[in-house]
């Protein structure tokens, strides 16, 4: 087996640009005005009388106050600024002003676009160097999200650091043993080596950990009834920058493998999902989901896996927390070791950086 | 009509030296040390046993302990340094050092003029770099808040905003219908258009609103006692950069109009009076009296007033904290909108930004 | 008498490397992971099992995750980080690391030569520019803290300020009239001039203040029970960057002065002993102990002087807080004033500043 072993110095992951984000869940925007901050834009959501769900720069363009801001409010379909009245439309146009009937023609918050899918709300963050097209037949899918044959508990958490920090978290499983222990780390996820492949034409990041003989972690002994050793597969499967699946397959020991058609009926299957979405060059929304294909309709189970998973999750936040202040303190020139188990997030910041990067000028 | 639209860069106001500021009431200065950092420079207020304001530097010379920072104290007419007892007069001049008997004979505070006038603290701040004369009587007068013909309330706020923002606020009423609808806003403020007026030669910006038939906000209602619709004049006479009047007007629809001779007996007539005072390029001491010639001496209105006018300052300090905090985060190179009500607002920067600039050099 | 009146610019003392610093008392180094960050250096220490002191970079070579940072562990003689695994041998060298069997090379820790000594932990700090020595045998003695012929209490404060500022305040005693009043100061400490001498060869300097007739102040009265006035004698030594010494002899005024042996059986001796360590250029470890060769063993005059000098202490914590917080406030090109007190402080100074440049090209 070949071992990696590279040293490189430790830079902030880019932003990158011309790109679906998840925003929030389609629960959390409603006729009441909702701001989040994405990719360092702060924008207004709200759902029209239609039931439309609309983003808008969050500042007036008179002042720049935020129109998230009391006494700011939604009148019918329009959003009246708190600070001096300005009004818009659910396009974002201005239609009124004070003190005079005219409305200036060149007032207009910028509008995004957005797509309400698989239970979130994206929303194209463009480049406005280098204008691109928002095509929602881009967004990549999670149909578990809001599929009647799935059942499924999500959240979201906020954590301070630059978001090429989430993206390693979760490219390499291994931590699960030291950070997660007892609760979904068991000895075999850091002993067992990964698979890596990288689709460089679809611009996905598969990361393999097949464990034949594994301890069953709480996360999945309690929620599925199985005792004894499991037969564990770790499935991974990013696309940048925000999409990250990760199909868990759980059996007893000497269950079958799953058919070629597809049907696996001795296994349980849990698809976990993360939507790594930057606020800021310097913090990240971590949106969390767990879907399941058992114990179907069974609240406890759904409330066990939302809150023992909130427990894993924060337990990353606390880590990426420390780990940023840790890095913002170091001296310039500092390095990291990478070995064999970072091979998918060494991966996934290589397709970052080409995606943050200036397209090259073409040769004539 | 004409209608104004234009974009600008958002950018910060500058201090202006070689001024007058406000830097307290009257009443905050006593026998205890008082500090309050004004233009950027922290001062030192005490009264002398004759009951004399004086102003100094708020570091000890010897190695820049603030000198109102306990265990320093008031003995006579000298502050003793709490970290190693250097003593100076109320001149400013150090008169003890310890473990010697000679006080070396550069050992004196920076030392401030102050005139205290209209309830104020007045003080000096120069311009290291180009020296100006400390004339009192250039100091604008309110006197409506130290005279027995009129009855005063006041306070003073802290905002973390540059102090542009509090004038910009000023000049723009309004704002009154929304960010202060139910306490002294009406639908009419922000409807009426202004008229505005820049004495260049004076220094002065004047803006006015003048409601023929408007509603009668709770403010003026409850301690007017006018029933009814009313006549609403609102005079704005700001002098850059510290002092702000609100000539205030109000009579029930169809009283008589004040007389040639000034007289104006049907009217009720309020002096609101800020002064705007940078504590550093970036925080603001907004000082706000409200001085009335109706029910004098009902302790009832002027707790009513009080109250009411501080909630309505608050109701601005909340707003610019958040504005400030907005702007803070704006990448570089935004801009805001100004309209026909932003004419005042305008006029008042032009003004600041010439006072701040360096004087052209004469030719010869 | 000579009267010195000096004006300097305020410059912040630069950290001096290639040095011995106390990083901690020995009794704060257990089988429980401790980081403290030494001259801008996260340092973890814990003992082995064989119950040596070890110190390494606080920091996992792999993603520099805080190797103190629960949950971090110590399995036997190993640190395990908390994230990944990455396992860590006394010495600092990786033994483990996840996902296969082969370790790094490269992957050791940055080791700290450390030396238990007089009750405290020295670590060395290296100057990675200029290689030099750690050896034991230059480091500084305060034999009293650890002596069975002396009885010592101790404790360490933090406190946000540059390090010189504390190496001025201990320098100067003439602030315990104003700052410990009623502690440890009396008028005649900041009365009394001092002689200054510095040993330019070994580095060090001494400051002393012979006081022939004083007030006791009730640190002294209510431990030894001496009433009425005395001879206090307060002699500093002070070995940069870390050690001060301050040899306090109290004796009734018309004792007998120390005989030519050294002996001196009417004095109450007292070795105030300071470790000043830098934390970071902003932020200092103030090692404080009290050694006494009087009321041995008496439960109630330790607990009285503990809390007695911690309470001094903390009057000089908060002052450097504040003082900091105004300097780093400044306009640049502020200066201070130096009289004859501070002859001490400004020859440490000096020192500090040789230890801190570069070292001369030779001339050949």
């Amino acid at each position: 087996m070949h071992h990696m072993e590279r040293r490189t110095l430790v830079t902030m992951t880019a932003i990158v640009r011309n790109q679906w984000y998840v925003a929030a869940y389609g629960r959390e925007v409603s006729r009441e005005l909702f701001s989040r901050t994405i990719c360092g834009e702060p924008i207004l959501f709200w759902r029209t009388e239609g039931g439309e769900v609309t983003a808008m720069s969050d500042r007036c363009v008179h002042r720049r106050f935020p129109l998230s801001q009391s006494p700011s409010r939604l009148v019918d379909d329009t959003v009246v600024c708190g600070y001096h009245g300005f009004t818009y439309g659910a396009d974002g146009v201005c239609v009124a002003v004070p003190g005079q009937k005219r409305v200036p023609r060149t007032a207009r918050l910028t509008s995004y676009s957005v797509v309400e899918q698989d239970s979130f709300v994206w929303v194209w963050i463009a480049d406005p160097e280098r204008p691109g097209t928002a095509d929602p037949s881009t967004i990549p899918r999670a149909r578990w999200l809001d599929s009647p044959d799935w059942d499924a508990v999500s959240g979201v958490e906020h954590i301070d650091c630059n978001y090429g920090l989430l993206v390693d978290n979760l490219l390499d499983l291994s931590h699960e043993t030291y950070l997660h222990g007892g609760y979904i780390g068991t000895p075999e996820v850091a002993e067992t080596p990964i698979t890596t492949e990288v689709d460089d034409d679809a611009g996905i990041v598969y990361v393999s950990r097949h464990m034949d003989d594994a301890q069953c972690p709480p996360f999945y002994s309690k929620s599925t009834g199985v005792q004894g050793r499991i037969t564990r597969w770790q499935d991974i499967e990013y696309t940048p920058p925000c999409l990250y699946l990760l199909h868990s397959r759980i059996a007893p020991v000497g269950a079958a493998l799953p058919a070629d058609d597809g049907t696996d009926t001795e296994a349980f299957h849990t698809e976990i999902v993360y939507a790594i979405t930057p606020e800021t060059e310097h913090s990240t929304h971590d949106f969390w989901c767990v879907a399941r294909d058992f114990a179907r309709g069974d609240d406890e189970v759904s409330t066990f896996l939302a809150e023992n998973n909130r427990t894993v999750v924060m337990q990353d936040v606390v880590a990426l927390d420390v780990l940023q202040k840790a890095l913002d303190a170091e001296k310039a020139g500092y390095q990291e070791l990478s070995i064999n188990i970072d091979a998918g997030g060494l991966a996934a910041r290589r397709i970052l950086a080409a995606m943050a990067a200036p397209a090259p000028v073409p040769v004539s």
